[in-house]
């Protein structure tokens, strides 16, 4: 998973019917670029500015209709905190 | 998913037949290079110059016969608009 | 999927049993350097010099035995033109 | 897979149901840069600082409940020991 | 599929159990640097300073009890030989 943040909604009227409902965010990953953000379905009732836990792949459409939904990024989750020991970066 | 832009189309006769009647374009990542650009079969009545959600990987392939079309890539929606929070850039 | 020209081939007698009797190509990716070369399995009849359209991930082993073959990369149709609006590249 | 470091935990309250009781680590993949950290479900009893190997995309869920958890990258052994061969490095 | 070089071995005795009995190598993609190498499990024999065909994500573990061991790349193949036209490389 990547931690990312929330910073954009996206809107799209006319798309396959089995995406009906799904909220779509533009997230972009820590330290990434803003030409690496990308679109996750939001399945933690995420918002705006809140930093995020992003499944990506298949793993991310096991949470729609039996794997079906052709989604390849989910936020999973709402990150609390992140606690690392800069010691071992080196 | 990715947001990309539609700027071409490609043809290609002699292909493996589960791959018949399928639409394919060339579409661009925003922001992203032209050498960054792939092929992607639409699934959402797009056109040149739309801008589109694309969804990849096995995530693509699960709109066609159950999954077994040897698709990695597919275009699931027209943009309407996108709206990033700049702010949340830095 | 990608777009990628044929550039040689690969001999692999000690292989695993599931892979026996499949051509394996080496193709650069169009605008890709050197580098970026990767071994793909024919399955459309291509040849050295062709341009061809190649799947990748799970999608690629989906033509062979149920998914069962451990192959991540297909030629899965031969090229016949591309068509890019290049004003869209901008 | 990947070698990598554990280098911090992560904490989301707030996610998918499937993911309760997961233990989450920032894991820095072996010579790779601090952006390139991501988020990994320990399934090998790991801690802080111990080198791990990383599998990742699908093969990481079917650990989890026949792979309907939306986890795509999973620790699945504590490394003791590796031996490269310098000498085949160039 | 990657062509890669075999350049070391890896050992973790603390790992999911249904990677026992696997060997695992550090394999280094041919043209590519020191960061790029990762690890793969061994089905085809291999051994150190050997050129070795990969496969990776989904496709890897497909070889091992029905897709339900946590690997994402594996050597399929060791090459006896790779003709590349230089001349298509431009």
């Amino acid at each position: 998973m990547i931690i990312a943040k929330v910073i954009g909604n996206v809107w799209a009227t006319k798309k396959d019917d089995s995406l009906n409902g799904l909220k779509f965010f533009v997230v972009l990953p820590c330290k990434g670029e803003a030409s690496q953000s990308f679109v996750a379905v939001d399945a933690a009732g995420a918002g705006i500015g809140d930093h995020v836990l992003v499944s990506q792949g298949s793993s991310a459409r096991v949470l729609f209709r039996d794997g079906t939904v052709p989604v390849d990024a989910v936020i999973v989750g709402i990150i609390d905190s992140v606690e690392v020991d800069e010691s071992l970066l080196g």
